[in-house]
């Protein structure tokens, strides 16, 4: 299948320049102006549009086991819902429970995933620790193209890694060039937070932002780039939700060491006073953790955006309705986490970024696609607008405009943090794999298209 | 017994004057010029020379055992050696062991005091966490004058105490209105990097520094200084070694927590070129932790004092023989951590800092005695120069010197780190609860004569 | 004349505790418990209150001529309406015009404040250079008491010293003993800004904060640290209004510069929103500069008075009528810039920061009058409740309320920014020199009963 | 004329890639593995060696007239040797004096600039202000492709531009869409503190580092960047020096401000030891401004430039004989300032950084040439190796070796400051503009052959 998008401008983070791009099959085999395309290709007309990489979701959570019962998005929905926000690549979580194979729960995640619409690739999270983990490390980089692997420094008794199992894995992921990254909370305070107040009565949805602050989140930022620091690897800290993490993350990035950060979209424009909301409904439906914070650490996630301290930007897509949130009404320590906006990440970003003068197009792209791909090794492959690359494509109307609602969107669970937003700048066409999946608001994903993508270890660490 | 100390120059942390200091039992009970004494007063002749509060060691260890062994110098020669000092309060540390009853090692540490020659009080340490420790701690605070407890954040399988203990004797301690101190090393890297380190067949003295690094140190300042904003105590961290720790401080203090920190004479003058030594018994002598430091680590720790992020002066005073130290001769991490210091503080503070122009003399006392009194609730018995405080009193001549050496010195152990320097400002007399106890280097320290020095809790956090 | 306050809790920057003071004269005689006094003496009931050294406003200007008109307050209705809010001493400053002669300038304001109700004592302000300047500088450091120097980085084409000014002024000082203080606003900027806005038809109010923006006082406190960081000289930085000049006396104090800040009353708990109103004349009535600003910055300043990197607190008092402030009501560059404040700093300091925990009585002492008598070297006769102190004492009744306004002030100028606001804290009695001038509402002034305070060169460089 | 780069690794800012290049005419036309050329093509083996984008020495001072005389290399001389280190295009100041119309001393450096080798450009420096300059900066950008513009903060009494010049200029600047730099050094400062030190009669070259301290730097780069922020304009800090200008940027940078860096290959590598030789003739042969600093700063500036917070290399070359710099011999201030390097910083950047390991290939690209193309807006032009770019290619042999001295290098002078340094990692062949004008230590440049490369105004603000 040829397909060629003409009279755009193509956005790759180094630069914008107007040119048409040829596909064929899955891949670009041409930038340039005035191409000439074959009779029976496909006709994208780009015109007054960018033409920009495919976004990839660094963070989200499709089909999720939680609690008896499973997330609302599966990773048809999920990726579906993707493809029609100009994302094109998620990358999801392989969660093994504590005592279970890291490679058995592999492998059940993959199984999940056969029914995507779009690419996806995997980390593995390190929740429990002995020598057979130490060995499926080594598996997963060298014959399954895992390069990176979370740990969770929070959710006690459950999944939490305490030091020993962050630093034997964090050597572990040196040894093997693979990028170790961190969900952030100190779980310990988290947990004993969460007992004063069950204690003290406060058992609604308002309570969940006291049991997680800022400091509990920076603290352990600080000690997982301490950690990576001192044994010489590099560090990713996923959801960076606070002015204070981001502090620990630009203090070492100033010292010469890489780290990196990761927002997500929520976390740029959703202040915590959705905890106040007398609908507790409502309330527990913004129940994710980090949680939303006060405005000023928005300000200051856009200037971590900026100044090349923060380099990615993604979801945490964690879909649950609105009877599994209820779980937790009388008990908000028991509220599923999560929050949906695979579909919405582009658009928010977008509007609150580029329209308001904060980031340049070509630094949209940066967070957006091309600084993922080169920190979790898909680039050029993905990312990029030029030959050779995935033909993963989004044109990108900088004048379209969509009112965010649960109501419309591709996406399940009911629910939309986003709700009621007006947001200039969508998607008028996403390509994905070298095939128009996405148009004028008509969604064409088809199950099972989707790719998993092999990341080989030792990326590049240079992505800024 | 009657003494009047005359013609002195008295420095207060707040300010410096011409007065007469006239001392009666253990008390002072006048302060200013020309007072009366009786005729059968001891006269002090203070002529050109400074009078000030008795230097408060606030972190020694004597006596203790250790590896089957135990300290070189015990309560007497160690309350002794500070007295000949300038020192004439000590601050030890009860040091239970993990599941050992925190009241049956306070009576045991209490019972080996007995002995002391000077003033000493305990800080308790936490070294494991239930039921009977909890309630132990308000014994302690209610009946036993005790009101900080010490955490230890590294030597793990030891004494260690991890995040949930942390948590809860902070909370404990804010409960009590005790207030947490930290020996802040994060226990899991070091004992990581020891393996490492040993297994790559780095097990001299050398080692040592590289397994305990500035960013372990920091790392664990940084989480302790969370966990005690998290819950809104105030705490006090030990030893601060390195620019990063500070950093770590004044970061806080600057957002309005109240941190203290504490700076050891040793820290402030020797660098961590000791360990490179090809005298394998000198470089393990020096053998502490934390390390001696990088030179620039130094001028960090003296503008700590400068600026009120770093607020008391100690020594870790520790002694152990060259044959104790042999115990690690294979193997760096069995060679005994520790070094003296506690007859040498006093001048060394003075000559690097007073002489330099880094601190004036009221600064001196500051650091010496007053902010330790005000921080540990001692004051204005401790710490001042006034009616009503008790005759700890030293007559310091900024014009005498001394060459310190394990040769001429009180202390035990037969090593110093300050071997060979000398000093200019000594001590010309120390009285001790009136009493003279050293008066041109001769010693006249009475075992038995120290007394225990109760704290009671919700002392002011005002010290700056 | 003798007084005697019964039964109060003594407050001292060091600590608090229950004594009696006794005064004799202008001069207090004793301190302790259960004095005895002449059946003569004055007894004021200090029961259940506390008793603290009479507050020093370190930044006022009385009687100030401007622009053919002259301030509200003279030096006796602003020192009287002091001592009814617990000020008895305030430090003025005399502003010679450019090319007026220093010794001329200060005799004009010597002249003024003779009608002075309370104690007051004179920066002199540098507002230009020549070997004149240089000599008055030594005469009035030699000859008439004076140690602080003034210089205005703002006010361009006026009074603004240029770099050259500064550095000689600054170096100056260091030989004189004197501490340079500067107003950090960077005249360029605010000029030009000022012509921006003119010009753009911005001509209210509501244009003054956005002519003198954060950044562009930052600058200047940066730079007057960096010239006397150069220069080997402490520095003072008046009216220290955001968070951004907070970090560079922060910054420069973490590295061991003796750096000290200031922060006015109104700074403390007035945000920019009332340049927001629709009064003009209400608005016009809050222009003074630096302005106010949004609310974080207020948070910011009460974490500099908690971690030392403030000292002072003041009120910049600096009256004008609404008649005067009309003379802008076309131009706000026009608008006389001033607010008052002088009579209700100690109450607002005490209500906004003792009553709701941020500082300690010892430390509300401590930032009203003990860190300003030791940086301008009055300490101890002022600052400090002690034997042979002044006898400047205020009763402060912890629980007694008011609620200011400027229908029952006793200063003039007919407006209060602290309008409405209920302090609780505010003085039963003050004494100055030895009198009760002020008890329960009555104030007691006296026409030129105040003194002028001579303060001698090198101040201790000590005050945290 | 058609060449091509067979077999090696080409190197983007971005990532590296197996490809060949084909050029033609002075354009790159193919980057591919495996490309045809035609037979008469010229090939260049770039077997086991990189293929990256000529250098950009982003500060240089060919032909400089300078207190009567002139730089050593002109701007044959000095692009010549910059071809031979791999350095292809210079970007060189027009300096107008005081009063001297900026037309008339653009066109004089044209002039002088026809005779070079490589390709040029130029900043224009603003060392004046009337309404002329203003008139000129506009012709400049709209008619001669000058869209950056040069501010010196030092050089009190000669081209110093005051605070005044900087707004004008920089508003001017952001009118126009172009970029101003300054050379940040407080010259208020530098020149008292010149006079000081000539009046204590220290008149040689150690003296020249103690008039320009760090903070006089930092000073100067603190307040550009907050008259930046203020105005809304992007700024470029030339030649960092040293770790407290660079903390200026990080903390604007952090905030979200737009600030750039550039480091001096010199000030990577050489320490301030170089101002205490005895051979005063070599001390002063170091003397530029800003000075070479003490070792922590060389740290410092390495970890700007891995964390993105420095963004270019340059060596301000500006060439000074033995004779000339004699001028000072009795009066450091007499010095002629200047250094070399044009022809050695690629290898010395690539040595000190790549092999060390604190630079990968891609941001050694970055930081030599694609970050100073996207600033200065001559990316994709220059920059980057991709088909449409310039054909300024250096084929940089990672294991060849150089031992850089004065007496084989190809620049004038007679000096260098790099003498006896080897260096691995050198260009093997050097293409500009498409013509192979150094290969394996053989220069054939041509005069002449460079030509002027215009920058149009906006350029994109994305390097990080
Ligand atoms: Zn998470
Ligand atoms: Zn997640
Ligand atoms: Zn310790
Ligand atoms: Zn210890
Ligand atoms: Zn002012
Ligand atoms: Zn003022
Ligand atoms: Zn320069
Ligand atoms: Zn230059």
């Amino acid at each position: 299948m040829t397909t060629i998008i003409r009279g755009g401008t193509v956005v790759n983070a180094d630069r914008a320049f107007r040119a048409d791009v040829l596909c064929y099959g899955d891949k670009i085999v041409a930038v340039g102006e005035n191409l000439e395309a074959p009779h029976s290709a496909t006709v994208v007309d780009a015109g007054g549009q960018y033409v920009i990489p495919g976004g990839i979701d660094t963070h989200t959570h499709m089909n999720l086991p939680f609690m008896g019962t499973v997330t609302q998005d599966d990773f048809f929905s999920g990726t579906a819902a993707g493809l029609a926000g100009g994302t094109t690549t998620i990358m999801d979580f392989v969660i093994p429970a504590p005592k279970q194979s890291l490679m058995e729960a592999y492998h059940t995640w993959r199984g999940w995933a056969q029914k995507s619409a779009g690419d996806y690739t995997f980390h593995v999270a390190i929740t429990w620790w002995d020598d057979s983990v130490h060995a499926d490390m080594g598996t997963l980089v060298r014959q399954h193209g895992v390069n990176s692997f979370k740990h969770f420094m929070a959710y006690k008794n459950a999944i939490m890694a305490d030091d020993e199992t962050l630093v034997k894995s964090f050597r572990r992921s040196l040894e093997l060039g693979a990028i170790p990254t961190v969900h952030a909370e100190n779980g310990e305070l988290v947990f004993q937070l969460q007992q004063d107040l069950l204690k003290r009565g406060m058992t609604g949805p308002s309570a969940h932002p006291l049991s997680r602050p800022p400091a509990v989140e920076a603290e352990a930022a600080n000690r997982a780039i301490a950690i990576a620091g001192v044994l010489g690897t590099p560090v990713y800290i996923v959801h960076v939700s606070c002015a204070e993490s981001l502090d620990a993350i630009a203090r070492a990035r100033a010292n010469g060491q890489r780290v990196y950060g990761e927002a997500l979209a929520g976390h740029l424009v959703i202040d915590d006073s959705v905890y106040q909301s007398k609908d507790l409904e409502y309330a527990a439906a913004h129940v994710m953790s980090p949680p939303f914070r006060g405005k000023h650490h928005q300000a200051a996630l856009w200037h971590g955006l900026q100044s090349g301290n923060l380099h990615t930007t993604a979801t945490d897509h964690c879909t649950f309705c609105a009877a599994q949130k209820a779980a937790g009404k009388d008990d908000f320590t028991k509220i599923p986490n999560g929050c949906g906006g695979v579909e919405d990440r582009m658009s928010v970003v977008w509007d609150a970024g580029v329209n308001s003068g904060k980031l340049t197009p070509s630094e949209f792209v940066r967070v957006t696609s091309a600084n993922a791909a080169q920190i979790f090794n898909m680039y050029p492959r993905k990312g990029l607008i030029a030959v050779g690359s995935d033909a993963d494509i989004v044109v990108w109307d900088p004048e379209g405009t969509r009112t965010i609602s649960a109501k419309t969107q591709f996406a399940k669970g009911g629910f939309n943090v986003f709700e009621g937003r007006t947001v200039r700048g969508i998607p008028s066409t996403t390509l994905a794999a070298g095939n128009v999946v996405f148009q004028r608001g008509e969604l064409m994903a088809e199950e099972g298209a989707g790719r998993y993508v092999e990341r080989p270890a030792f990326a590049p660490v240079s992505a800024k």
